[in-house]
């Protein structure tokens, strides 16, 4: 099985699938008389598309192990969604352009446990792999009629045998 | 000045409010093969008045100590509000209900640190008081023009003492 090596997540080189939710470069600003900082308007939520509506859910995840095979992608084409860690667990995403599912684009990050990602609607994306001990991560994406959920077998699957250092 | 109670919170309890974002009691069900369990819709996030649109943002909050003066309560006429933990610091939370402000009707909460909250629009609330270390809260609230953050200082200002055993 051919392998997928993995990036570390940064917002340029995830700018082509949606935005990494994170603190470090974010617009923010002091509110409540100084206690609280606000760091504003970290992700493109979009829902309400179809009457959509915004649904907040928690994903418990299973931890994966390497070597992690993919083997299937999804998409919503109806809407955003995104996955923050509760505990800390960081992710391994696994990502492709929007459009026809073009498998030698096919890309892969390692966020740190202080990142989040918002999948753009359309992204084509595996399901969670929570690394570590797994856990919880808080998901906003899309509530409503319409089918929103696609998914693809890969035509060759990949290995993902090694984090970056 | 006449002291406050804080009571444990609960799904019942907090009611009027809002809802309680919990684990506990919640519709759940496994998706990803099996390998994530999906806790749905655990909140409900309403921000579309006025042409609004969903933020997602993050509020770092200094830790609150005891004894807490109670002395303003904010509410958002337009949108919900939630507050997520995001390393399991505690949180006093400090309700009114939505309409005039009715002093007598104060009611104060503790989370766990597995709790969130999500105020209705209209519900007046005391702004972010985290214990513990303080920290991080995941916070999804409402976005767009309009003014939709109203400030009510109390004419009897209320202490919180301590906090249920």
């Amino acid at each position: 099985m051919r392998e997928l090596s993995v990036q570390p997540l940064t917002r340029a080189a995830f700018a082509p699938f949606g935005e990494v939710i994170m603190l470090e470069g974010a617009q923010h600003y002091p509110i409540n008389q100084g206690r609280t900082e606000r760091y504003h308007d970290l992700a493109r939520i979009q829902v309400s598309a179809g009457g959509g509506r915004p649904l907040l859910n928690v994903f418990r995840g299973l931890p994966s192990h390497l070597p992690v095979e993919v083997r299937l992608l999804e998409r919503h084409p109806l809407g955003s969604q995104c996955f923050v860690p509760l505990h800390g667990a960081r992710m391994l995403v696994v990502v492709a352009p929007p459009g026809e599912l073009d498998e030698s684009a096919l890309q892969a990050f390692l966020t740190t446990g202080d990142q989040g990602v918002n999948y753009a609607p359309g992204t084509w994306h595996h399901p969670l792999l929570a690394l570590d001990q797994g856990g919880d991560f808080l998901v906003v994406d899309r509530g409503g009629r319409s089918d929103n959920c696609e998914e693809r077998e890969l035509g060759s699957p990949r290995l993902i045998r090694a984090l970056p250092e």
